[in-house]
């Protein structure tokens, strides 16, 4: 088979690389270690591993691949890595994104020195002889310069029999003061770090080069924890009512982790025990649930947690199974309700360093907000419910593949994509959120957010779209697609209901954005940044969630998607101390502001009901 | 029964107590927590329990008392506390030795502030509102003013539980800023540590009060490894020999030692969670074989130490079954052949802190020698051999029931005692060295260690006892029990070989001890005091061990001997961080002198070797 050549261009610096006829860009990027974003692992339906072909012939533009590229991006060159095949020698540019100490997430850059907990050193030691007769520990501290170092047992039974065998050349890993292995001859080269992110609903781990702060590979799952309850509450019910039940809970995320990190492990050809560092970013919940610690009185008011501090822990003491030397750091929580992962954010975002003001919201589960800059940070957390992740929606569902999610009116006509380009199965959060902009563009929903009946619609798109009115279960309801174009065969609709959902959700978010700007003395407009994280955060129409009211008009623009934030906040964490260190500060600098119960949120509450029409 | 008052002067203190007519007075100090120095364990057999009857009615003086009592001892109103009845109301003084923070060991005093390493602390901690809802953690780490702690998992599981049903009155159990435990209510009073002594032989456990200082009770037994070689050279063997060999006699030690403690905190009614320090002073050997640490490589030149240095480990990270809190603090070692016992007994003698030079000799199965001041130590291993602990010596054993403890010469006539007044068995180390004395005073041994045939004898005293010179095995040998007297039916004798084992052990500890002093650039003369430690040296008659040269005759009335001064050192360690932190700068501080194959000893050896008649 034909190769051709590749030259790659990362910022400044090129690479030159050889590939097979047809084969895919992004392909060639992972082979030759040259690192892309790409959130939705190459499937084509996120659009974000935009590059630039620069000379060469390539295969054409497909219309999935169209869809993500505009007018202007399509004449420059611009291509989506992972659709893009190599038919010839080809001359390519990353935007800014490379080898080398960047961690890429949506929509944020990170330059980080690399400075993990461990390090790694080859040391070749003296001989002993009667002239020098030091022992085998001491020989080894002074070589690495720590005075008297902490040992695990079992390393040091293994000491003298390594040195000899190696004639004392050895390659040490070491944490501060602790010694935690010793291996024969050179492997520092060999030094690797998962960070995790456990969602309530989605695990993700990503697998870090340790000396060369690269991703190299992520993994995800369902949290094994959701055939006990699918939501945090449920979670803790199950913890609650049999006596077993927290420890069940504990073992499903230990166990899931330690089999995702052997796959990682196995999958890229990389000894278990050469995986040194974990950080772990999740809800407070999750955190507890991963310690085995009751977390029944985060349920209910005064919410109190049994821990929230950073805390570094081996590897075997939470019973992950995991080299000797593997440590783990968990990152730390601001409130039962205010968890890691948007510590992890925060962290994430810069806000912490930052003199502009930011706000982060993070709508999962629950919606927490975090506003603030360098002098300051308070945050909380809304009920906002998982309607945005599509739960409690009739119709709604993840965004998987066959969701809908962008629906637009074209001239009075109502148009939808899916993910993957497959018939409709049902609506994600952005399709959701792009229905109900559409219904209140159309005045088919007014301003308290009722459905109006047939007659009762004035507008003129509107009436063009007014057949599509139905009644569902005796509730109204809209239709989104009816049922010889849906994928399922039943057509698929936004209800009465659904709209309640996320009116109620929406103006807890509002609310809660409301009472931190006032908690801060500032107003919207003094805020800089508004990053949205979260999966919803990279796909929702900007416009649109304004258009609901879920954010607020002005800020529109100034919007940035951080993606999975939680796990890029860990990943920092893994590669540098200090940063890892960071997270403890910024816990003690944020305020957390109890809504619950405080006539001030609940008069936002109310006032952020109702929708502009 | 008629109930006596006892009124005990301690210092300047007096304590006033009942007990039952006819109770030994040392079980009166012992109920009542009144600590008094009995090596022997109240045997009768040590002679250093003596107190001071000042009133009141008490038993008779019996034979056996009566030889560990001087004249004026008894007119003073002295008496052994472990063979004196209580038969009235008694006023007794003991000698300065009492209650409180002072440890009590043969010859040695010790006053040490009482601060371990751990702390226990009662708290009574707010009730968390939503006001106030600090977690569970957070609340309890301000209580005892640490920032950010360490916790151990199984303490962090159940401390939402205890709090609430405690309504947040706790103790805290902490080191540093590790929290080890948190207990419902006031605990604070209930804070053990066992100091431990393993040597090669014997292994000894100290129990220790923690909020007092005060020695609760001690045990002792054979050290369990013994069946796997009697001394640590053997021992080592078995650990090269088969694969398992090093384990079995890491399982060994591991075993007997949380059964040894698990006995003494049942004898004594406290919890095994209540201990929480451990202190372990032990040889080189030991102290690898405790730590499953192959040992071979200290075996031959240059004999190289896995690790010497003082370690702190969780017990359970050494295999002990002890409670989750407890910690244990490994003594550090000098060399291969200067072990922590060694250590120990530096810190026992206060060697360190002391502007007058001393020199410390623990005859055992090496004979560790140790010079200096708090300016300079320097050390060095013999290997003495085991002779003056009863090995190799044809009628040797150990100072045990019906062991022949003292020889002396009464007008050319030899008498002998024996412990426990037993018929005779054997010989121990003192009763070798008085036999060896009293055939040198009597002419039957010349200078060269020879003993002479009957017709060779010139001097007054040896044609006296020339009718005991006999031979054994085609040995040369002398009678010190005829076979009709003795308890085996069997003469006891000492051969011509055990006194050139006696012979060779001396000239290597006098060997050692005069490398040393040359090395320090003194005199003998400059030595203020002679610590010998270890059974042996509280036994032993001062002036026969100068006259067959094992010690310098200058130092003999500067000899205090300091019994098990390992068990003295650990204590320390236990009950004070600064101290267990001063054994590792005694450590640093000692200079090890290696004295195999070199002339400077060979030459010294071979000068010592003789006697001087």
């Amino acid at each position: 088979m034909d190769k051709y050549r590749v030259t790659i261009l990362v910022d400044d610096l090129e690479k030159r690389v050889t590939c097979e006829s047809g084969s895919i860009l992004m392909d060639v990027f992972h082979h030759n270690n040259v690192y892309i974003e790409a959130p939705c692992g190459g499937k084509g339906i996120c659009g974000k591993c935009k590059v630039r072909i620069l000379k060469g012939k390539v295969s054409d533009i497909s219309d999935l691949e169209s869809k993500y590229l505009s007018h202007k991006e399509k004449q420059a060159g611009y291509r989506l890595a992972c659709m893009t095949r190599i038919l010839g020698d080809v001359q390519v540019a990353t935007k800014g994104q490379g080898e080398g100490a960047q961690i890429l997430s949506t929509g944020l850059e990170y330059s980080v020195d690399i400075s993990p907990s461990i390090t790694k050193k080859y040391v070749e030691l003296d001989v002993p002889t009667v002239d020098n007769p030091r022992d085998d520990l001491k020989r080894l501290a002074q070589a690495i310069g720590i005075e008297s170092p902490y040992i695990n047992i079992s390393i040091l039974r293994k000491l003298p029999q390594i040195l000899r065998d190696s004639e004392f050349k050895v390659t040490v890993t070491y944490d501060s003061n602790r010694i935690l292995d010793v291996e024969e001859g050179d492997t520092t080269k060999q030094s690797y770090g998962v960070a995790i992110d456990i969602g309530t609903t989605t695990v993700v781990c990503y697998l870090v080069d340790l000396t060369t702060g690269k991703q190299m590979d992520v993994i995800s799952d369902l949290n094994a924890q959701r055939p006990y309850g699918g939501d945090v509450i449920s979670r803790i019910q199950h913890a609650m009512e049999s006596s077993d039940g927290l420890n069940r809970l504990r073992e499903a995320i230990i166990n899931q982790l330690s089999q995702l990190i052997s796959k990682l492990a196995k999958k890229n050809c990389i000894s278990i025990e050469h995986i040194y560092n974990i950080a772990i970013a999740g809800n407070t919940i999750m955190g507890h649930l991963l310690l085995g610690i009751d977390p029944r009185h985060i349920a209910a008011a005064p919410f109190t947690p049994g821990t929230t501090q950073a805390q570094i822990y081996d590897a075997h003491e939470l019973g992950l199974k995991l080299g000797t030397a593997s440590r783990v750091f968990l990152l730390p929580h601001i409130s039962g309700y205010v968890g890691a992962d948007i510590v992890a954010g925060i962290l994430a975002s810069g806000m912490d360093k930052s003199q502009k003001l930011s706000l982060i919201i993070d709508i999962g589960t629950n919606g927490e907000i975090v506003l603030g800059n360098r002098d300051k940070i308070v945050c909380c957390s809304t009920a906002a419910g998982p309607a945005f992740e599509g739960a409690n929606i009739r119709h709604g569902m993840g965004g998987v593949s066959g969701a809908i999610n962008t629906i637009i009116l074209d001239d009075g006509n109502l148009k939808y994509t899916t993910i993957d380009n497959k018939p409709p199965l049902g609506i994600c959060g952005s399709g959701i959120v792009d229905a109900l902009a559409v219904l209140l563009d159309a005045g088919i929903v007014d301003e308290t957010g009722r459905l109006l009946g047939r007659d009762e619609i004035e507008s003129q798109i509107g009436l063009k779209l007014a057949d599509r009115l139905t009644e569902v279960d005796h509730l109204p309801a809209f239709i989104i697609v009816d049922s010889k174009s849906s994928g399922t065969g039943e057509a698929i609709v936004i209800t009465q209901k659904d709209i309640r959902e996320i009116q109620l959700a929406k103006a807890a978010i509002a609310a809660g954005v409301k009472v931190l700007i006032k908690k801060m003395g500032k107003e919207v407009k003094e805020i800089a940044n508004l990053y949205l994280a979260g999966g919803f955060g990279s796909y929702i129409d900007k416009g649109n969630a304004a258009r609901i009211g879920l954010i607020p008009a002005e800020l529109q623009h100034r919007i940035i998607a951080i993606g999975n934030s939680a796990g890029t906040g860990a990943m920092l964490s893994l590669l540098s101390l200090e940063q890892y260190k960071r997270t403890s500060i910024i816990k003690d600098m944020a305020e957390y502001i109890e809504l619950s119960s405080t006539l001030e949120f609940q008069n936002e509450y109310v006032d952020s009901m109702y929708f502009h029409v």
